[in-house]
């Protein structure tokens, strides 16, 4: 989203040949298969002599970035990336994470030219680029940079508001409920799907959920598997709101917080603070409404039960919408999954304005022939 | 469901070969990808010197029936069916409707051979095996025969009470609304959902809306393409309920009908009696309802659009149900598509009670060795 970019790939039409154009919608598309959360999607290929050697992405928060996943695959086949070309839907970072900066691992295999899509908003001053170009390494930004901003638009959005990542799920009826009429509602979806709930948790970093919900329901907020197990990764438990939390709540079996607020974007905020990248909200309605009617949903995952609860209570009984146009507006994100008989659909919100996207043959026409 | 039928599948094991139980799964999978309505789902594969020839299917009221569609793909693969066996997930037919009768056609083919898994319910006495056998055919019933009833299961129970086959569609939002707050309903989902809903109009014999949405939207209740042209197949338009049709409704300028009961198994004896075989049902919350708190929906499908409402009301709104373990269930019947943006669910109602299905491996051990 900086001026840099908008300018680099607007006005000086970067040099990048057929097959680095084609490598990096590959690597786009296997980006955008990668996991929603804390860290950006990015993928990345790698070209010599003339092929696409390997395609690569990055699998989640802890594992290889998709620079390190592209040149593992190269050596899995036998094959030397020294003088090859990397291309990066996000510039290679230059920090040292759990998994080490990619920009010297680049230099380190011996890659000659790096094609990156677009900066990394963390690092504009820092980024690896520089480092890169210090070792020598040629650089290119800004090929496929409108499609790697749009993959990105909610992480780069979160990034910008200094907030964390937030996934909400909700599990509901084909008749949209997430409760019948006399409240109950355990279980609607079955164990499949459950169990892609429990995965979701396991992949946050907080599990965020209302004082009415504790109430109610007195979840445990742990992530489980098939045999009721704890999972390797427990997210904290989060609950929001004035109510206090019983003393023999199941959730205070875990690291726990309270934050005294309604506000989703201020609990956001202390979340930040706490070090929270990534909260996944199974609220009841009012907290589920509230994310969403301040735009604060970044990742949808509804799972629908192949059944009917006529009244009862919705996930979005308080949202304020009046009329059709004033609907949320939502888009799918990957496939839909049947897991069991139920659906998980996984959306994202529809932008409220349309992207500024490239054209459909950008990369083609600002390439030069391929020798 | 004749106990004809459950002593021939459970009693006298039926000799058929390892290829026939094969090529009756092949027909069974053809058969459910046919279209719900008036017609059953039937699928037939052709045998001929130890190989599959060809499975057909039943494509809709009108088009050839499977048997026949099974025949031409043998002809038209330039094979000769002479001596061949057919293998039919239902009684050939022995009535002369649009397509002839198809006992007449393989015994013309020159089949030698008929397996079919389940009798005609329409022709117990009189049907295409006696035919079939006059001719020197030779014929076993059974084999599959559950999977055969469990496929049929709905157009079967529609069959035995007399009534219509019921389809219902339900264009809604992503949290069960079928309008907002105020009433706004138009549109809900995009064109490509609204063309498939232009689809099942023409595929159906009927198409039923309560009063209130006549006075609400007026709908025109034709079938149509893309351009609004109208198709070739048109159906009867049927409004139930008290109040009067206005003069100038737009239902009026095709054939159409009031029926004056709110009661949907009367509606349905109504419409059987003037010919009817196949209704679909587009009506709001109250007929919907209706319907499916009768047990009278056979086929299911839900336009579901990315967006939320909120309040407004739901398509289930007036349905009975207090407590989750009186929930109407349903079950996915094919694939769920993506329409446009938009995605559209097929359902039928899950059995009250579990069907007798056949064991997993009923075919093989019934059959004798392959030679």
């Amino acid at each position: 989203m900086s001026p840099q970019t908008d300018r680099g790939a607007g006005q000086a039409r970067p040099a990048v040949t057929r097959l680095e154009a084609r490598a990096m919608d590959l690597a786009l598309r296997a980006a955008a298969e990668g996991v929603r959360g804390a860290n950006p999607l990015v993928g990345a290929a790698i070209i010599h002599d003339g092929r696409i050697l390997a395609v690569g992405r990055h699998r989640g928060a802890g594992t290889p970035h998709a620079e390190i996943d592209a040149l593992r695959a190269v050596r899995e086949r036998g094959e030397d990336p020294r003088g090859a070309t990397a291309v990066v839907t996000l510039e290679p970072c230059n920090h040292t994470g759990r998994t080490g900066p990619c920009a010297r691992a680049l230099v380190d295999a011996g890659i000659a030219r790096v094609v990156y899509a677009m900066a990394d908003p963390h690092a504009v001053a820092s980024g690896g680029a520089v480092r890169l170009r210090a070792a020598g390494v040629e650089t290119v930004e800004g090929p496929g940079a409108g499609r790697a901003r749009e993959l990105n638009e909610r992480w780069l959005l979160a990034t910008a508001q200094g907030r964390p990542y937030v996934t909400a799920k909700i599990a509901q009826s084909l008749d949209g409920r997430v409760a019948a009429a006399d409240g109950t509602s355990q279980w609607i979806t079955g164990p499949e799907a459950r169990r892609s709930g429990h995965a979701l948790r396991a992949r946050a970093d907080a599990v965020l959920v209302g004082t009415g919900t504790v109430l109610a329901d007195d979840p445990r907020l742990t992530a489980r598997d098939e045999h009721d197990a704890p999972l390797e990764h427990q997210p904290l438990h989060v609950v929001m709101g004035a109510r206090p939390v019983p003393a023999g709540a199941a959730l205070r079996d875990g690291p726990w917080v309270r934050i005294a607020d309604h506000d989703p974007a201020r609990v956001l905020a202390e979340l930040a603070d706490r070090g929270v990248g990534h909260v996944l909200v199974e609220g009841g309605p009012s907290v589920t409404s509230a994310f969403i009617g301040a735009d604060l949903v970044d990742t949808l995952v509804v799972h629908e039960a192949p059944l009917m609860l006529g009244p009862g209570a919705g996930a979005t009984d308080s949202l304020t919408v009046g009329t059709l146009g004033e609907a949320v507006h939502w888009r799918l994100d990957g496939p839909v999954r049947v897991l069991g008989g139920d659906l998980e659909i996984t959306l994202r919100p529809a932008p409220r304005r349309p992207l500024a996207a490239e054209p459909s043959t950008p990369l083609g026409e600002a390439c030069s022939p391929e020798s």
